[in-house]
């Protein structure tokens, strides 16, 4: 194998030579002759902007690739310890397979070294040293040779390269790569890119009364709106057109520098470097060459700067003063210039971001209201009256054996008080409206997904394409490799897939780990709930009342601090743990490896939030047994209870606590905090060097510039966040009507938080096309669905809602709620208690209790199954199921009407699509007959006539004829 | 508008004269040529297949016209009263709006007359006839100037027309268009259409056991599929790329006419057809044309005969040999075969049907296991032992006041047993197997059809094209016209939509017909309700026990019978009603049309066949009171109870009698009957002419015959009978585990049924291009899902499962079923029966009772509460309750996990979508660099330089070095 490339290269550099000087006599040439330049013409800088351009002064770069260089002495810092790994694992079987390897690498790098004067003499001398040192000196020049070959199957493609060993940051080379106009015609061509025609239409507005008011919201938003330069009036339109070499007439080739703009010739030569493989020992593409460190980064370059006033006005800057800028929070999102620079993918995330933010306010406002009402009504609500009635003389049952004593119902007068503004009748129209709302967004968001897939031409476009171009990871081809390395002796070389057998293992690594760590979650949350019992109990000990109650309070909201703790620091492990499990799966493609990774960090996320939540929310204070009879954990804890206003309330804390300081720990200190911190040790680690001052840094070239940005790493992140957040106010927004507030105050700074990233701190990301935002509209329609369920649980089991109906219409005499509360207790014969299980202190209250009570349903002492469950719990419990069913199925249906209701793709833009097709159609056939116009007006031979036969049969019938096609095209 | 349709048109007629001789003057000379020919060479016809070619038997007949021809004295025969209403209006309003049209028309007529020899010379005289005349023959004359601008304009778009008004059929002409070679191509680029090339590639067999298995399997599963060869080798693919003319040279166009099939140039022409306009008073397509009358009817033709033992092979025939025969019912269908003849959108159909079938083989086979199992275990069941136990001495009480006496339990023992055939644990288990299966029959049709797509070479296609294509209905044009007309005065002829308000009317009676509709449904099963209550009235007042009992089975059969007719009367008058109210809403488009029909029609006959089985399933037995308080309705009749064992087998016998009978009838009455009666009604109506005798049928040109059949009136009835299926299917099959079975055996008889429909009985419809099979997905899915709740509803509320259960579980001493009869009876004290309520016959049993039993749960007459619900009804309850909210969401979530485990797009076709990418993209590369090979062994001037830009900057810089792209391309 590898003597055939050997071979192969040796042809191909005799060949390359015949016709003009090898490469890397050009180099030298090139970089002589630039060096020279630059000595002479400083200013020459300048106008190649700052290395946007090749030293000419007028190719761009469209990518870079950088790699390291060796220097002579030079420690050599790894950028990424994985990389290394790979790389000498790489290195290890190569040598494991071929013996020879070794003589045929020498001979290459006397070849290098004879031909180049880029890589430092004393190479030569590095091969001959000890077995250490050659491995390693071998590593760098087995590098340089793939580079080499990937260099010139780059130029076969057609691309122009230049390369830099001499920038400004040690160490490092750069690879600049200019697409030529040809190219780019070609690759746009194969990509199916759609691309604005010149001929232009006028969109037909809607006159009268909807025209005024359209035109009056749009004066009225206008202060909303960035001050981004549309270049078109609104009701002018480019017909677009897939981009093809022999249709080139129809598009505006005025300007064939500003053509493809920056963003798609970046993606043109990225899709150009996926295509091409260097023949190895397996076949290694971009990727594998990254993975296994020949190239260290690689990168499209940024318009321009930033800060600099001096600066000619470019995109980058526009979207940092019009985007990505706090001070213009307000505004809507300049999406179209985005896309422009970012490629649709990141565009489509921040619309949709937009959108998310923008149907919030709705919710946000609906929750506080609903929030009055319970605030407003809270002293109208009999139960609570009842409750803190000062006649009201109920003597409750001791909450605990032995220590705890009998207490008096008016002192949970204030927790009565409290639950009401969370558990009213508002709370069931917010859940319901808080569903249809979800749907309302998914459907709000497929239009504008649709909206903008026809803006930005997207509609022929099909995502499969581009998904199914991926190519195997470099992981994964090294593990094929390794497997077709031991079976080598079975057959040979043969390409080979991993099946079950290999995956076996890392598959139940992965499933036992995901166990693992849920189970972690679980222990975590019982660990909380053993210190809340354990210190309440232990205050049951204390005597003072009102420290009673202080500290109570005090713990609730520890342990959700601790519960906020506990989560935020396993939300980064688990984010790691599930890159971990994904990397020992080794999936295929980049695409499976990133959903496999969503699904994990998806499960292990969620699971970490929700999990005390859901304890809070329906298995806390379910199984507590009842005076005389309290169910113990391990045997000395009682398991909890909720205060006497149900657990609505106390889930309302734990949630309010968990969602707030989630956002505001990981947006402030996790978002802001650590890239800068990233940032800060990349520019120290790389000023070994001599080059400190700030004066040097500006004369940075652009890609050198851009080397010191964090690389792009995906979406992942950003989606998950809001995925999570999603989770909060949705799934048990029937409990905390505040969390679509909290949500939205959270998103317009999310928005300009994310906008500065991309736009200051990240390497410009490859543009992406995308329909749409994949996976996550998936997982929110699963969150939305699961909200139904849940909230239906929420409000039939854990708030009041359901047995106050059933009082109401059921028992109540007068038909109103008082003797609710009273309905709700039961009676306990205080002599019923067993030996050691009453209370040490029964004159707590000052009297001798007989009866106590306790809120459960049960049958009373003088009832033939005295303590059993009652009729009442089994119909408040057959009331509460069929809510359950009711609820859910009627909110799905109405989320299903929904969905039927609103058209998934807008009016305006189905009619204007369909405008479109008919006018290319018509252009095409104008063109057609200008075409057969030609043809007749002279004689037809040979060229075009592939497609006119049988013309000996039209005699008798109609002709085409060419006199008429003005008229007859325009009367059509 | 008319002066300038008519200017346009005369300047047209002068400038083709300028050219040539005008239509008219052509069509006389080829006319004149060809009755010369006809009658000297009466062997022409073979040699051009009947027909099948124009008159030079070279040209191909695409698509046939025809009109009615204006007989001297020759009465006409309107196809649809419908179309005559449509044509006169549109006349009156054209006589309203100008007064000045019949100058014009005269002229026009005047003009024609002497031009064209093809109309008979009495129309001038025609026109001067009186007002009645007038109005009639004006049309016709306005109607043969429609059909010359459109056939004019025909030719302008390149194809070529051959008229024959002299057919054997009389008062029917034919316009025969053929398209031209350069037509097609034309239109071919312009749709898209995706064609094989000469580049072919090799599919890689997977290797090893997988492999030996397939081939094995393959190997048995042989004899099962269709004797239609196959063209080539499985493992051999050819390369598909849109077609494309300046890629000729891709394509294998050694046989031009073969190139496109019949199929394609079909449906190019009905492209081109729907793309034209008359600019009359409004523009007119194809369907204005057709809808007015203009033409009486477009089809394209079929590919030959079936019958005639002499006629050379065809698809046609083939298909009727290999498909549409009862006798191959158990082979596969050949789908690529019927895709080929009649399109992508057929081709789904059967290809859905097919799959359907295929998976109702499981599905009834285990329906057949659970059967058999109720059957084995109907011995050991403990309650109807204890029922039918001789030693059983329960009392019970009487079923209606004063007439009914009490009864031994006893006596309910065959009902008890044979309820058990259809209520055991086996039912459970036959849901939830039937909900997953629903799932994965959705999942492999999602994949089948994926990989339909991709052998179909669909995989760029956008439905959406297709869709949005899609031009005004001929209707909707003309209620648009109307408003334009009525609305004169403000705007001149401004083209608008119809907006609510136009809408209105038709909406409100859409809305209130589907009300009254449905009502009707609810009054109808009303009905056949109060049928049976009277008769079992009347029944109970016998004495004799066995012919009550006797005569009750044939009261539910009877009934079931009779709501079967019902069902089946009202499923015509449904489909009837739907059509009509659609027609009033005058929906824009055909594909919405089609929507708004298909969502009526589904909504009325799915109340219409589910509403009695909705009653008996869930209504009936629940409000029936207690011996002493019965309910009644109407005052004296008592609310229908079920048989002791439950609802369930009555649910079952409703079941079986309504999906059987339906089926049956339905198939054979009127899939089989009324197509022939129609056929028959047809041709004894055209008989009016000479032509009666077979012999001359047999002479009769391919376009004659196909006149005579039924044209194409979509497939929506197909599918909608198969939702309906799927609803029986799916929907009850707790009760009814033979349903699948049944279904199974219908729909083998429905492929072939249907298949000799299409092939025999229709005109060949237009192919549609189609990549899934649209709305009817969503209403399977739909029906899925509700299946799912409704069969948690029958187990949980219909079944006796749950009170068995409980029973065991939470009552049973010792955790069997035994006293399971006794605890669901509740006692009756006979001496609190009210005055005259008590029964007339007390001794019937021979002794007097005191206490008697009644199956429900209420509390026994010694309670506090005598009478009242008890706490085990209220325990029942919330467990069914919670069995519903369990079964509903588990099995909702299983089809989730089904669907989520199952990819939508087959592993294998994923991977050849890649690969084809891949060499595609190589293949273009190749011609890419040969041209630039050829370009730069000539000096590069002009022509395609348009795309070699910079090539002075190159200087410096790698060159694309020709010499090497052999090489290259081969390494890469």
């Amino acid at each position: 194998m590898n003597e055939k490339t050997d071979a192969a290269a040796d042809l191909s550099s005799t060949s390359r030579s015949e016709q003009q000087a090898p490469h890397f006599l050009r180099d030298v040439i090139f970089h002589g002759k630039f060096k020279l330049l630059k000595a002479l013409t400083p200013e020459e800088n300048t106008h190649s902007q700052h290395g946007l351009y090749f030293h000419d002064g007028e190719r761009r770069v469209d990518y870079v690739l950088t790699y390291h260089l060796k220097k002579p002495g030079g420690a050599r810092s790894s950028r990424q310890s994985v990389y290394l790994l790979t790389e000498n694992a790489v290195a290890r079987s190569l040598r494991r397979g071929h013996k020879n390897r070794d003589q045929h690498l020498r001979r290459h790098q006397a070849q290098k070294t004879r031909d180049s004067s880029s890589l430092p003499s004393t190479r030569v001398a590095d091969v001959e040293l000890g077995c250490e040192g050659e491995t390693y000196n071998s590593h760098e020049d087995h590098k340089a040779f793939r580079r080499q070959e990937f260099e010139g199957k780059l130029r076969d493609m057609g691309l122009e390269l230049e390369k830099d060993e001499d920038s400004k940051i040690p160490g490092v080379g750069f690879v600049k790569i200019h697409a030529p106009w040809n190219v780019l015609c070609r690759e746009a061509e194969f990509m199916k890119l759609k691309i604005p025609t010149k001929k232009r239409y006028e969109v037909k507005q809607s006159r009268g009364f909807v025209e005024k008011i359209s035109s009056l919201v749009s004066k009225v938003l206008d202060p909303l709106h960035p001050h981004v330069e549309d270049h078109q009036p609104k009701n002018i339109k480019h017909l677009s057109h897939t981009f093809s070499r022999e249709k080139q007439h129809l598009f505006d080739l005025s300007d064939k520098d500003c053509f493809f703009d920056s963003k798609t010739r970046s993606s043109i030569v990225y899709e150009i470097l996926k295509r091409i493989k260097c023949k190895a020992k397996y076949s290694m593409g971009i990727t594998s060459l990254l993975g296994s460190g020949v190239y260290t980064a690689a990168y499209p370059l940024h318009d321009g700067d930033i800060n600099e006033e001096s600066a000619e006005p470019n995109d980058r800057k526009l979207l940092y003063e019009e985007w990505a800028n706090y001070s213009v929070f307000y505004k809507y999102q300049p999406i179209g210039l985005v896309r422009k620079y970012f490629g649709e993918k990141i565009g489509l995330y921040f619309a949709w971001l937009g959108l998310y933010t923008q149907m919030l306010i709705p919710a946000s406002l609906v929750g506080v209201i609903v929030f009055l009402y319970g605030c407003a009504t809270v002293d109208d609500n009999i139960p609570s009256m009842e409750i803190c009635h000062p006649r009201n003389n109920i003597t409750m049952c001791p909450l605990c054996d032995r220590v705890c004593s009998y207490w008096k119902l008016s002192t949970a007068c204030g927790t009565a008080r409290a639950s009401h503004l969370f558990d009213n009748p508002a709370t069931v129209f917010f859940s319901i409206f808080m569903a249809l709302w979800a749907a309302m967004f998914m459907e709000h968001w497929k239009r504008r997904q649709m909206r903008l897939n026809y803006e930005w031409d997207l509609t022929g476009f099909e995502d499969e394409e581009e998904a199914l171009k991926d190519h195997p990871r470099a992981e994964y081809e090294f593990r094929v490799m390794q497997k077709s390395m031991s079976k080598d002796q079975k057959s040979q070389h043969k390409m080979e897939k991993l099946n079950c057998r290999d995956r076996l293992p890392a598959y139940m690594t992965n499933i036992v780990m995901m166990l693992l760590m849920i189970g972690v979650t679980f222990a975590i949350v019982f660990g909380v709930i053993l210190y809340r019992i354990s210190t309440k109990a232990a205050l049951h000990m204390s005597s003072n009342p009102t420290t009673r109650n202080n500290v109570q309070l005090t713990v609730k909201t520890t342990a959700a601090i601790i519960n906020l703790v506990v989560i935020l620091i396993l939300d980064e492990v688990y984010g790691a743990v599930a890159r971990w499990l994904t990397v020992l799966e080794v999936p295929k493609t980049d695409k499976s490896f990133e959903e496999r990774l969503i699904f994990k960090t998806f499960i292990l996320k969620f699971f970490n939030a929700f999990t005390p939540i859901i304890y809070i929310a329906f298995f806390r204070g379910r199984l507590v047994g009842r005076p005389g009879s309290y169910l113990y954990v391990f045997e000395s804890y009682r398991m909890e209870e909720c205060a006497h206003g149900g657990c609505l309330m106390e889930l309302c804390i734990q949630l309010s606590i968990t969602m707030l300081g989630k956002q505001l720990i990981q947006n402030n200190l996790f978002e802001i905090g650590v890239p800068k911190l990233k940032k800060l040790i990349r520019y120290i680690r790389s000023k070994q060097g001599a080059f400190q001052e700030e004066e040097r840094q500006k004369k940075l070239q652009r890609y050198e510039t851009d080397h010191f940005l964090e690389p792009f790493a995906g979406l992942t992140p950003e989606y998950m966040e809001m995925m999570i957040q999603f989770g909060f106010v949705t799934l048990f927004v029937a409990s905390f009507p505040l969390a679509p507030l909290f949500a939205l105050l959270n998103n317009i700074i999310e928005i300009r938080l994310d906008a500065k990233k991309f736009v200051t701190e990240l390497r410009r990301p490859v543009a992406a096309r995308a329909k749409d935002i994949g996976i996550w509209y998936n997982i929110l329609k699963g969150v939305a669905k699961v909200a139904v369920i849940i909230n239906a649980f929420v409000i039939s089991f854990t708030s009041d809602f359901i047995p106050r109906m059933v009082y109401q219409y059921m028992y109540s005499p007068d038909g109103t709620m008082h003797g609710f509360v009273n309905h709700t207790l039961s009676y306990f014969n205080v002599s019923h208690f067993q030996d050691g299980k009453e209370t040490m202190d029964p004159l707590h209250l000052g009297y001798r209790v007989e009866i106590c009570r306790y809120k459960d349903y049960r049958e009373p002492p003088w009832s033939d199954t005295p303590y059993e469950i009652s009729k009442e719990f089994w119909t408040v419990l057959a009331v509460r199921l069929a809510f359950v069913i009711v609820f859910q199925n009627v909110v799905m249906l109405m989320s299903d009407i929904v969905d039927w209701l609103i058209p998934d793709i807008p009016k305006d833009i189905s009619l204007q699509i369909h405008k479109e097709k008919i006018l290319l159609v018509d252009l095409f056939m104008k063109e057609e007959q200008g075409k057969i116009h030609i043809l007749e007006s002279r004689p037809s031979t040979g060229g075009k006539e592939n497609c006119s036969r049988s013309n000996n049969n039209n005699s008798t019938v109609a002709h085409p004829r060419s006199g008429l096609h003005t008229n007859s095209t325009k009367s059509f």
